[in-house]
């Protein structure tokens, strides 16, 4: 059976390597033919999507990607399509992100950032500005989104000692189910100002879905208020708005913002986001999809493809992600 | 029973609300004399340093700090004092030590400190620079001392998948034993060339001792040569000169170092360290010493003092640590 590829990322002599048995075919920009009659195909969504109503045989799409939004721009999500779409997800994503969340919090409570300023001064700064900092084992940390990304950060915080919160759809959740167990307190939409008042970090990890539009705006994250809360976002940016993110600054309900993701991206060069010295901004990179990364998670499915089992982290169009 | 508390840094009240039957009485500069009648003293080793032969009736001292350096410039190594010292390490020094080096490996990996430059900029780099990183999951980090600290900071990479080795004086190490299962192959000072040929980070743990005076220095960082390798210091800075770091960036035997401690302390304002690019110096504040950890390790050895049971993070002079 032949597969075809069409993606920036280096991954076809990964899946040629991991399946060697299968035939591979790369397509090109000047010559998309191939997708028209695969069965299965593994692209990027921005690099499919312009073809994705000409694809006749197509059974499966495996993304390169974790978040669809790319792909509903080019689909009626009332109307979807039949063929099976498999995002990108699970351990290693989340592992990245996790990484990145941890890092990024050491570095926030030890000014290192300054530290880094200070070494271009040749300043040795020994003072209690940069020892009386706080382990990671002293914060309450909240996970807005529970999934297979949101529990590795959730985990990988836990196992460093900080009391994880975590935030979900789901009217209640079993804390005593072993998937469930790195988190001590579990919030939902009818307390979302709950948990943002008692935590010192909030970590957005939600996908991008109708429900989690502005989910984060609208003055709410008032209720940090007093707790000089961090804000983390690894997950998408239609939770808040950058003007949102400014006024939460300015209004000190926050202290500090980290964020990976914005309203949207690029961010634009005028954006006065870049220039506030208690905001970090990454170009979306906590998380990258690599190519042997890719590679695995495709011999993964394509091998439950061929046993008829289910493949893993499907998109469904009803919950948007 | 009367214990002098001399030090800088705020634990007094810590002390008393841990133990409030106990009589703590707080040694000024000005009037040290309850040092000299008292049993038991709690103390930076600077600040007791000097009264260090007037001290009549002491048994026991508890340091405020891990390593003893400065304690050494009062005593005599061959005939050290008669009274037991302890010094501060544990769980807590090791889990903020391994907050560093999590933290400093993933910004190193993702070049994070560029990043943050380029946002002065206004630079969205969406390039491979940025997404091509590397996660813990896939190094090999070798831990030069496998004592308490080193074990926090061992078991914290190898739960985030890194391949860890080990390094320390004992001829072998039983690696089915539980307290060394992250440690995935053990080195000793005969092969110590052979852990540095292996490994994509060298973490320095190990104490100032006589046998590891230059233990890194002497061009031995030659044998990283090839395999980009970072090294981090967290222990102490007589492992390796100032000058043999620059050397080994030089030549390129390492790719960065990472430096939480050095040669001589403070660094001196005209030292080439500071401009390096590839060097980030913080200046000894991986781990704090935290007036309520200081208080919680006095607890609970004077429960075993009172009950004549062996204090915990005993200074053995012959170790040298």
């Amino acid at each position: 059976m032949a597969v075809a590829v069409f993606s920036v990322f280096p991954v076809v002599n990964k899946l040629r390597e991991l399946l060697p048995t299968v035939n591979f075919i790369e397509v090109q920009e000047t010559d998309p033919s191939p997708l028209y009659t695969a069965e299965i195909i593994l692209a990027d969504y921005d690099k499919v999507g312009p073809h994705i109503h000409k694809l006749q045989n197509i059974k499966w799409l495996q993304a390169t990607w974790a978040g669809i939004d790319f792909l509903k721009r080019y689909i009626d999500i009332k109307n979807p399509p039949k063929f099976i779409v498999t995002r990108i997800s699970g351990q290693n994503l989340g592992q990245m992100m996790a990484e990145y969340v941890v890092a990024n919090v050491v570095f926030q409570e030890r000014n290192y950032f300054e530290v880094r300023e200070n070494q271009k001064k040749s300043f040795w700064n020994s003072g209690p500005y940069v020892y009386n900092f706080r382990s990671i084992s002293e914060l309450t940390i909240g996970v807005l989104g529970i999934g297979s990304i949101g529990t590795v950060i959730g985990k990988t915080l836990k196992y460093l000692g900080a009391t994880v919160y975590g935030y979900g759809r789901r009217e209640s959740l079993s804390l005593e189910n072993e998937e469930y167990q790195h988190i001590s307190q579990y919030f939902n939409t009818a307390n979302l100002k709950e948990i943002l008042s008692k935590v010192d970090y909030v970590v957005n990890v939600l996908p991008s879905t109708p429900e989690t539009n502005d989910i984060l705006g609208n003055g709410i994250l008032e209720n940090c208020k007093g707790r000089n809360t961090v804000f983390i976002n690894v997950g998408r940016g239609n939770v808040i708005k950058d003007a949102e993110i400014i006024r939460a600054l300015k209004e000190k309900w926050i202290s500090a913002a980290i964020l990976d993701v914005i309203e949207k991206e690029p961010l634009s060069e005028d954006s006065p986001l870049w220039k506030l010295d208690n905001v970090f901004i990454t170009p979306h990179i906590s998380g990258s999809s690599r190519a042997h990364d890719i590679a695995q998670q495709f011999k993964t499915n394509y091998e439950r493809y061929q046993q008829n089992q289910p493949l893993i982290y499907q998109v469904d169009y009803e919950r948007g992600y």
